[in-house]
């Protein structure tokens, strides 16, 4: 099975984009969430810029993590499956074989 | 007068450096109270990531502002006197030609 030239039909495309999103979003509501809790007892300059630094890994990272290109999409799934950002009932409409790819990538997912 | 080469006593340089932590701190209150805000009402990702966006700008606007060199510190006071994040009060501890010297750069400064 070479999984980056596996085919996406129209509904598994639409089906995938949906969890994507709904992980992403999911994801920056924590990562918001977290930016608020800090920002409430930021007192000191070097609190604010501690914040900063705290944004820009975020950003870094979830701009790494969220890859929606079809080649790599597999691996994207598995891991926020492990990291519990989907759970396998977001990833109804894909294939039987695209879903037991991403089980079997997932065991080997490191958060 | 020469005003990178103005010598500075060590009352003046502790009057100085007081002034300079002051408005530091108060822009930098300023700017948290301000993230406070835009993050309260944040929900979208994009409005997390233009939060990212404002707090490296202000980073970036701050750092280079407040530089606490000799050689460019009536500078540094004029603009903060012209931004108001200082007043003449708290200028108080410098010589009146240092005093002077930023009076009328303040006139020079842009926000």
């Amino acid at each position: 099975m070479n999984l980056p030239e596996m085919k996406w039909s129209k509904t598994e495309k639409e089906a995938a984009r949906r969890a994507f999103e709904r992980a992403y979003r999911k994801e920056c509501g924590v990562i918001t969430a977290k930016i608020r809790e800090m920002i409430k007892t930021a007192s000191e300059p070097e609190d604010l810029w501690w914040i900063h630094d705290v944004l820009t890994r975020e950003r870094r990272q979830t701009d790494e993590k969220y890859d929606y290109r079809y080649s790599v999409l597999l691996f994207v799934f598995a891991r926020l499956l492990h990291e519990r950002w989907i759970s396998e009932i977001d990833l109804q409409g894909l294939s039987d074989d695209k879903i037991e790819a991403i089980r079997y990538l997932q065991t080997g997912s490191t958060r």
